[in-house]
This record gives structure tokens, sequence and C-alpha cells, in this order.
């Protein structure tokens, strides 16, 4: 991939030495708008007080800060007010599941890493700081990220491949007390359910009227699963590449057993194709393509979320020929399903509460706020708002930490 | 020390239900400026590349970043050059050494570090993030950081308790091509240095013709004393609690062992105040007081360098009847010892260059550099510039970086 952005002025250059490209001074294409913009990374730290003279200094540092830490040894809860615990998340990876790329390790990790850090601030106020772990093994990034967590307000899971990310994120949040949030999961969830409410809403129906089918078994499309099965869909069914996961397969792991339990009422096993025939509702967060014959043979006024990127796994011109609600991630097609518009306002809502989990009620408000801002203006190019739509994070934030109360796990 | 700071109003507000205190809302008075100050923490993260429209997000997040994700997959260095790894340094602690405080933990920690950090970012214009662990096992400190180094291009260690200190600090730069510097060792060695270089350069002698006496063989005792010697001390004797760290004693850890062997050539055994009859050089890292007869016993022109906060070991007033040079570590007292005019030069000058390592050479290096910034102003009262003069860290980066490259650790 990248024979495709290396500097072709390097060759001419070398006759001076070294080329660029050997000093590993400017090896890409300068002219490149991503490489430019990432030049030095996305992100800074700053003082929110004052150092101007030593009387700052004396405040801010010795011997001020001295009756600070021992009013947090005296009554561990200050923590939260007087540091920046509570506004701050750890983004941690492992760099086994980024983007499309796959296991491309921590390091070149970071720049997605570095971007969901700066959505965090710029979409839900959220201050984030980018871990990217060298190491897989879950026993280690779960001792890891506990022995960590003093510093942080919040856990946010990201790019960890599966299944390791299910017990990783499980097994941090039983041993944690701050939320844990593997948003590759849970946001992706938030967002379709959104999305899908107000598909359903476009066409007068229910969500127990709807048979949806999810194309992909991984982080994504088994959250998805959970979260329609909790807000009340009709029936889900899942595939992998080898079919509908039911309980009739025995090469189903752990995690696709416990989807069988929960999925699938209907009963179906075979291809994904033969899962769509009829269906109301298509998931995909697989990549690869549906055959256009299956998408024809899905129900009248179907909904399609094709969300691959950057190749849906129906493009939309295809979708649209059957589809009522056709939605993708890309955001140069209307009703872009994308995490921005959920996982800013999810922390913020819960750190604003210092909720110590986030729980199945606090992400089905999620996915109502985020809904409901679409309100009259419902179409079916307009099911979702717009990640720069500016009442999204303040909803879901409300609904998160109401949320949060309701349940009990708010700690203010 | 909490009972000083408790709100005193808390009392007459319980009749209206449950008492700020236990809401955790105020429960401190809010007039003491240090509190006041570090309500909601004292830092923040920034972007610093605008996300305004969806073109801009299609820059720094997906499309865009896996472009740069790519290339530094296939060339790793380049995660230097496109990402804030180069400026971002971690500030690590167990929270088992705090300022005075001591094993306070990691919660009540983060003040300081986050006082750290905003003061790199002030005088070095380095990015650093807080983290304090929660374990304080030397295997299960050097794994952690081992595992979250991709993420950062240094690591401060800070607060972390003697011995465990040195073997954390050398193993973790064994595993890692990053700089490890543990402040409260090195950072105190260099403006103890710097210090002393201006001291001896005021009274006209050479290092060579000085004998030192340091009161203390934790963290800073240790450092300052190897510092010493390779700077060309004539002589240095450690005390710890039990008398000068000597051959002759039985009872030495490995570390004071070691400090035996390349320290005390004169072969002083006995107490800190038969140690200082006659010496030329008191450096107090301890706490405790000094007698004043054992100041009165020093040898003519001494310098007496007490550095205990708040308390120094000798009081300025006693000390200047004996002493031709008197720093302290306080503010408030001419000559203060701040570890904040070494840190952030410190690394800043080893990110600039990419530095593997901080190796003796840069660190006295930047004691040099920082000695030299008082120039022709010296005097009694001015043999250490202020943390404020502007001068301090560009000498010291520019120091820094210079000696990196001459001891073939700079990688840029």
């Amino acid at each position: 991939m990248a024979a495709e952005i290396v500097n072709p002025r390097s060759d001419s250059e070398s006759r001076n030495g070294p080329t660029e490209r050997e000093n590993g001074a400017e090896p890409l294409d300068s002219f490149d708008p991503a490489f430019a913009l990432h030049r030095g990374g996305k992100m800074a730290v700053q003082a929110t007080v004052p150092i101007r003279d030593k009387d700052d200094l004396s405040l801010a540092y010795t011997p001020g800060v001295a009756k600070v830490c021992s009013a947090i040894a005296e009554q561990p809860d200050l923590v939260h007010d007087y540091t920046w615990k509570s506004s701050v998340v750890a983004v941690v990876t492992d760099g086994t599941a980024v983007l499309g790329l796959g296991d491309i390790g921590p390091e070149a990790s970071l720049p997605v890493m570095e971007g969901k850090a700066i959505l965090f601030k710029q979409f839900g106020g959220v201050d984030a700081v980018p871990i990217a772990l060298s190491c897989t093994d879950v026993d280690e990034i779960v001792e890891t990220v506990v022995r960590l967590a003093p510093s942080f307000g919040g856990v946010n899971l990201e790019d960890i491949s599966a299944p390791r990310c299910f017990e990783i994120e499980r097994r941090l949040q039983e041993r944690l007390d701050i939320p844990v949030f593997h948003d590759d999961q849970h946001g992706t969830a938030v967002v379709s359910l959104a999305a899908l409410r107000n598909a359903a809403r476009l066409s007068g129906r229910t969500l127990g009227e709807l048979r949806a089918v999810i194309s992909g078994a991984g982080a994504a499309g088994v959250a998805i699963a959970r979260m329609l099965v909790e807000a009340g869909i009709g029936d889900v069914a899942v595939a992998d590449r080898k079919g509908v996961v039911s309980r009739d397969r025995d090469d189903l792991t752990p995690i696709k057993a416990e989807l069988a339990s929960f999925t699938n009422k209907a009963g179906i096993s075979g291809s994904l194709e033969a899962a769509l025939a009829g269906a109301d509702v298509f998931i995909g967060v697989s990549g690869g393509t549906v055959p256009e014959p299956a998408v024809a043979s899905m129900a009248e006024g179907a909904f399609v979320f094709a969300m691959a990127n950057p190749d849906p796994e129906v493009h939309p011109e295809v979708a649209h020929k059957y589809a009522a609600v056709v939605a993708t991630g890309r955001s140069d097609f209307p009703n872009q399903i994308n995490n921005v518009l959920a996982f800013p306002g999810i922390f913020a809502g819960a750190l604003q509460v210092r909720a110590s989990r986030i729980t199945e009620g606090m992400k089905l408000a999620a996915a109502e706020a985020l809904a409901s801002v679409v309100g009259d203006d419902l179409a079916a190019d307009y099911v979702i708002p717009s990640p720069f739509d500016e009442r999204v994070a303040p909803a879901v934030t409300a609904a998160v930490a109401a949320a949060a109360r309701a349940e009990g796990v708010a700690r203010r």
C-alpha cells in the first residue's frame, strides 16, 4: 500500500547523498493532504491553569499541591474533583484490528488512536489519550489496563480483534469501577440502532415487526445483534463466513454459540443469501459483497445498512433499487453510520455523573437520543444526523447521564 | 493533615440533608487558593488540526488516516514524523514517594503528576501525560511501562521510592529504545551540579579541589554522588541515617555497597557530623536538621545546599553564618535548586534528536548549559538561574541535543 505514497522525488535527490527516505526525513508525498495534516501528530497537551511566576508555581506544584494530594489520600473520591481523572479517557488498543488494515501493530495504529482522541475532544469535550500497547495476550492487556486505570476516568477499547475484545472488555469491567467501552462493538451498535429506529418510524413499523440479518460475527456484528434483541427486534440472524450462526452448527466459538442462543429464532441455517430472502433489514459489518439477487430477495420496503469501508457490502446504487432506506459507513452518501455520533456523548454523559460502567440501558438511551435528534425532518435519506450536527453530543450526553442515574451506576 | 483543610461550614449545612462533604461536592475550603486552582484538574488535551467539516474528518480520521497507518506499518520510524509520539512523555509513578508525603498511592499522586506534566509543557514545550500505576512490584511496573511505551517518546519516572526506582529505571532503559529518566535522581543531580559548578567558579576553585558531603542515600543522594564523581569532584561522602556509607559497613544494600565503591575516597566512617568537619560542600536531600556546630566545622568558604522542602536541613540564616554560598529547594530564598530547571530541556533535547537514551554525557552537558546561563551575573546569591529565566530551557535543550549526537544516541 505504501508504494503509492512514496515520494517520487526521492530518487533524484539521492545524488546529494542519502535520499530523504534513507534519512527518514521526508519519505512521503508531502503533497498528499493526509500526510501533510498528520505531520507532527494531531494533538497536544495544554495547561488549564497559569504558570506565570513563582506564586503560580507554588500553587500548581510544590508546596501547594501537597495539600491537594493529602486530601485525596484521606478522601479518595476527591481525585475526581481535583485532578483531570474524570475528564480523561484512555483510548487503548493493541493494534490488531485497525480499520480495514488488520493487525498492523501498536505504532502504526497511533494515527487512528490520535484521531479518536481528538474526536472525543471535538465532539464530546472529553480529553483522551492514545495508549497503544505492545502486547496482545488477553491477560497482559487486562493487567496493564488495570494498572494504569487510576489515572483515567474511563477506558475506550479500540481496534482489538475478536474474540479477544469480548473477554478483555468483560474482565476489565469486572475489575474496574470506571466505564470500559469497546467502541467497535457498542458505538457501532448504538448508531445502527438509532438509524434502524428512525427507518422503522419512517415506514410505520415497530422493531418487533422486523427480521434483520447481520453479515459479520465479529465485534460489531455480535454487539449489534445483542443490542437489537435488547431493543425488541422481531428476529435477527447473524452470518459469518460459513453461513448463518445457528444452534445446529458444531463449529461455533463460545461467543458464537452464545450468539446462537439468543438470535435466529426462525432457525435459519445455510448461507447469508438464504437468510436474506424475505428479510426486512440487512446490516453489513463484514466487508465482501452481497450479490444483487440476494438484495432483490429481501422483503418489500427493506432497509439496507451496508457499513463496510471504503466498499459497502451493497453499493448504494444497487441498494436503492430494492430498499426503502439505505445507509453506509461513508461520508459521501446520505445516512452515514458513524461511531462519532455516539462515543463522545456516551463518555461525556458517563463521566459527568461518574458512572462506574456503561450499562445496556445507557446505550439504549444513547440510541434513542441520537434517533430523536432527527425529529420531524425524518426522511429516507435522513434517518441519522450528521456528525457535525451540534445537537447530537448534548442530546446523547444528557440521555446517558440520566440513564446512568436511573440504573444506579451514577456516583454524583 | 487534611484536618486543617476541611470546610468548617459543612456542619452547619448538614441541616439541609447530607452535608456537601457527604455529597463529595465541596468538602474543602474553597477559599484555599491551592484547592481552587486544582478544581477540575490542571490540564487538557487539544487537537492541533482542524475538524470543521467532513473533509477535515476524512483526512484526520477515516479514510485518510489509513494511508498514514499503512506507511508506518511499512516503515516503523515514520511513527515519529506522523504522530505525537516524539512530542509526548509519560510521567510514570506508583505513588510511593510523593513529595514529602511518602507512599500515598496513585490517585493521590495525580496532582503532582499533572503539575509535572504542565511544567514539561510550559518550560520545555513537551507534551506529557500522567500515568499513575496501581502496582508497586518492580516486575509489574517494568512490564507495564514496556507495554505502553509504543505510544510515548520518553518515560519520566517520578516519585517512586528507593531502592526500587534504581532497578526500574535500569531495566526499563535496557528494554526500551526511548529515554527513561528518573527525575528525582537525575534532575536533582543536574541542577545541583550546575549550582556547584558556579559556586566553585565564584570562589576560584575547581571541582577537583572540593570535598562534598551528601546527607541522604535515597534516589537523589545516590544520583548526585554519581554525577559529582563523573564531573570530577575531589571526594564525596554520602551519609544515610546510620552514618557515612563506607566500605567497612556490613549493613549496606546492594545500591549502597556500590555507592561505597566509588565514593568516600577519604575512608571516613561515622556520623554525618564527623564527615562535615573540614568539608567544602554540604548537599542535603534527606530532611532532618544538621546541628549548627557541624555546619560551623566545615571548611572556610563552604557551600551549603540544603534542599529539603519545606524545611531545609540547615536554615539559610544559620548557613549564611558559615558558608560562602547557600542554596535551598525553596522559591522564597535565593538560589533555588529546582528540577524544573532541568527536566523540560533535557527531554526536549532528547526528543528533538530522537535520542534512544539519556546518557551521562547528556546530563553533564545539561548541567554545564544550565550553569552557563548565569554568565557574568554570577554572585553568591545567584549561582543558579530562576525557573522563569527564558534562556534556561533553550540552552539545556540545545546542549542535550548536541551531546546526544556526540555520544551516538541521536537518531536524527
